[in-house]
């Protein structure tokens, strides 16, 4: 097999080329129509090399999504903030901010992107494209239970750090006292799965709904006294300007996304 | 074409027993592996009796969704309650709540349903498999255009139903003033379907989602002074009593999944 010459993997580390050519092969075909050949004809491997080191495209995107997980706790595994709140607000933000996880999941693309037959090419396609194959892997929960483990693997993820924040926050008096952090946490990531589903099932990109989430954290979990540095102000007719400060802390990425939209025009 | 002969079409009228099998199939197969054979087998119509009235399996599925709006809309066209709070909660119950309009998409269904190979059989199970089918033609959205249109039909009817119930809400001097009837919405849709999304993906149907959803609506809809009918103390250790008159309103459907579940055990 052509797979025994394949060096990236020789050395038993992360075939990095193999999981940027999945994610590119899955912007362009999604998931179910999605073929071992597809992935190879992204990459310089061979179909045969694939096999080699993956039996199955299920084998495959298991690998894929856990290479996913690492990108995804890299890059929002740590969020900047004066306080709790700031934090909360900041990660969410992160969470639904797909610039920079899409430049870590291209892995060693280089140019080698072919034209996409994908429900967008305007720039921001690609992003979209990726959570279409997401939604459609999170179709596939009642039956590859390994799938839903990876997801429930992210998800897990997500709720321990919005409930450390929330915990951290009471700690420090800026969240109430009667707060649940697990409530608040489950909370926040349903809203994120609904923003994401929102995404693909209607094209909804105006991050309307992160206005109506900064109400909830004002009116549901800032204490009485607190002194925070977002700005929690909901104010959808002259979004952009005040509440921006809050969305700079996606680290520069485009904020034109989900919940992410609102708040940041940088 | 035997579909000539087909007497449930010939008077023009929607033919409930197509869309009932069309719900048992997706239940069964899930939507991308659905073919009209599964359909045909679901029904007593022959395949070529299905291609009479439907060209294709879109064609077909376009006409499902269309039965579908007009069967959950019928369901949670009217929702009583003293108050518009009261409103506002059981509407959320009904939408989450399954049991009713199982039974409308189910048509003239007798016994015709054959073992399902489905995610779970444990009578809960239709549902979810319903669920997991129709996240798999949400993940269709951006290529099909039709679908979400749709999508987007079944959406706005949610959303003007929320609207128009936090409105009278301001009105009535239940709902604080400053709150902004399609904000509410759009955020209420987006947990909807980010509850819908993870009890496909993840399994989630403990209803955890409840009492924080209670816990906003006290802190950001609730009028200071207002004496509203329904209990909003989110209380995870001892749910199942006190909210329950918020959840009787399924008309007595199993709130067994999602929001409905953490305040109705009847």
């Amino acid at each position: 097999m052509t797979g025994a010459t394949d060096s990236a993997a020789a050395d038993g580390s992360t075939p990095e080329a193999i999981m940027g050519a999945t994610y590119r092969a899955l912007c362009e075909h999604g998931y179910a129509d999605l073929t071992m050949q597809d992935i190879a004809d992204q990459s310089d491997k061979s179909k045969a090399s694939l096999h080699y080191h993956y039996d199955t495209k299920e084998e495959l995107l298991l690998a894929f999504l856990d290479h996913l997980y690492d990108a995804f706790t890299d890059d929002v595994g740590t969020t900047d903030g004066d306080d709790a709140v700031e934090r909360l607000v900041r990660f969410v933000d992160e969470v639904l901010c797909p610039a920079e996880r899409t430049d870590e999941a291209d892995g060693e693309s280089d140019g080698g992107e072919t034209g996409s037959d994908g429900p967008d090419d305007d720039g921001t396609g690609e992003y979209e494209e990726f959570q279409t194959a997401l939604l459609e892997i999170k179709a596939q929960g009642p039956y590859v239970e390994a799938y839903r483990e990876q997801l429930e693997r992210v998800d897990a993820f997500v709720r321990g750090r919005v409930r450390d924040i929330v915990a951290a926050g009471i700690d420090e008096g800026t969240i109430r006292s009667d707060v649940d952090p697990d409530d608040t946490a489950a909370f926040v990531a349903t809203l994120v799965d609904g923003v994401n589903t929102r995404r693909v099932a209607l094209g909804e990109t105006d991050g309307s709904v992160r206005d109506t989430f900064l109400a909830y954290v004002r009116a549901n979990l800032l204490a009485p006294d607190a002194d925070v540095a977002a700005d929690l102000e909901p104010d959808s007719e002259t979004n952009g300007g005040e509440a921006s400060d809050a969305a700079d802390a996606s680290g520069g990425a485009e904020s034109d996304d989900g919940l992410a939209t609102a708040g940041g025009d940088d």
